[in-house]
């Protein structure tokens, strides 16, 4: 080392490394992973590792640009900020990109002909109202009524009694009653299965709605030609002791949203028929619906055992 | 369908799919990637197909739970929400997790003897002041003065005269000037080359400081048992016309930081020396540093060229 400044090459200026990029790149991958080595939650550390191997490998296989990086830390920071109490953009982008619906697939372990799960989503809260047998969930949400019933089972075909069996929807605007601005509660209750497993309350005919699509994940949907709709459903939460819990839904035979549900929840064994009923056809339940249509729908429910 | 309720077993209800747990999860993958082929930009849908794939086998390879869902949905919320205009959680957690660093290897193709590149960090501001070569970037921040010199060539040895040099640090507490509330401005500055592509400036000796851990990623930092520190560092951006824009970090030989850099910059060919001059050892410009200390370094840089 001279007081001047030497104008000759160094001998370790841009020296190389002897390795290809493709052994850099993994030895990347080994000490990122090493570095979670410490860590006391086996779990954690199980997690950690393949979300890195799996990071490292998208990556590598799309040979990622750093404008792209940039871009991916903007729409992330877009996704943090539209979310608060109300709105869950990362729950969104979860869903499109089947991400909630693959985690879904892998809690649920297929049970003999126990009834398959879907997404929960977003618009389930804990407090609703609860209703007898053959009550109605509507709540004041405006929609076609339609009767719901059904029985619920174990995998060995007992009757579940006293089940408990959470619905919600949207009504015919789309809207779910959690997605207004004030406390008004519809298209959403609770009730019990009776001593041979049976259900019935009146709902409304699920109608499709689109997931809010005026933020990112909106705009990710726009820019891949994707429609935000989903198809016609209503929710299904089904607890009993000793069994599993059931999140699921049912949708409606026929509705033409089937096939590109935006958050990839149809499953084909849950498309029930909601028969539709002339105006004056008599009710199940006597109740007067004057000139109004209505529709039935049949829901029978397998749970599984608990812990399978 | 009769009107009374039917507590028989459906033939419908749980009805099996006749489908692996496999080839469910596989089939769904399918799907995802199929919604995304009317994207219109080519590279949009590449990336987004290897996304999907790789996220997919993510909670595939996991078994991830709908708790371990919910935590993630709640990390990811968390990273949002304090990210602002001057903390930018997602870079912090791109960096932890050694994204960042793998964008940079897989961005920059190693090119006969041209300088490595490593991270950018979330700490480079345009406006930084300009010197002379043999200025002071310090700009009044606090630190041991380093006196540091180069020559930067291309890959055909031959010097790059003009090349456009940022350099910045934190000073020796650990901060970076924008990490102050006010409009302070140090240990930042640029320099072009001279005619023979040589420069040199004075600095601090790099020291180490951790990344922000008192958010999300500080969080997931602790209950990995992993540091939050960054090894001692002097940031470069180096850009000159028909070259590819360089940016990178030299580090401090002898560094006990260098095996584990929280955010996985350290190149063995960054790595220099920092020779620790004792009080009153001339100084190349004659600068008068009365009874301080002060350290020098050599840096010498090779451009590749633009489009490599």
């Amino acid at each position: 080392m001279t007081n001047t400044t030497d104008t000759t090459a160094s001998a370790t200026a841009g020296k190389a490394t002897g390795l290809t990029p493709d052994e850099v790149e993994s030895q990347l991958i080994d000490t990122v992973i090493a570095s979670f080595a410490g860590t006391s939650d086996a779990r954690l550390k199980e997690l950690l590792t393949s979300l890195v191997t799996h990071l490292h490998g998208f990556i590598r296989d799309v040979r990622l640009t750093e404008e792209e990086w940039n871009q991916a830390i903007n729409f992330l920071t877009a996704v943090g900020h539209i979310t608060d109490d109300r709105r869950q953009e990362f729950i969104l982008l979860s869903d499109v990109l089947g991400a909630s619906m693959q985690t879904i697939n892998v809690s649920n372990t297929p049970y003999k002909d126990a009834t398959e799960a879907t997404v929960f989503g977003p618009f389930f809260v804990d407090d609703a109202p609860q209703i007898d047998n053959g009550g109605d969930i509507a709540g004041g949400g405006v929609g076609q009524p339609a009767w719901v019933e059904g029985v619920v089972r174990d995998t060995d075909g007992n009757p579940v009694p006293g089940a408990r069996i959470e619905v919600w929807e949207a009504d015919e605007e789309g809207l779910y009653d959690v997605q207004h601005d004030d406390d008004r509660v519809y298209g959403r209750a609770f009730l019990f299965s009776e001593d041979d497993g049976s259900f019935r309350f009146w709902g409304l005919t699920p109608t499709p709605y689109p997931i809010p699509d005026d933020g990112p994940v909106g705009a990710l949907l726009k820019a891949t030609s994707r429609s935000p709709m989903r198809a016609s459903h209503l929710h299904f939460m089904v607890t009993a002791p000793g069994l599993r819990t059931l999140v699921t839904h049912i949708f409606v035979t026929g509705d033409e949203l089937l096939a590109t549900d935006s958050v990839f929840g149809v499953k084909e064994s849950l498309v029930k028929d909601f028969e539709q009923q002339p105006a004056g056809t008599p009710t199940p339940d006597g109740r007067d619906l004057g000139d109004a249509t209505w529709s039935r729908a049949r829901f029978d429910i397998v749970l599984a055992p608990e812990g399978v």
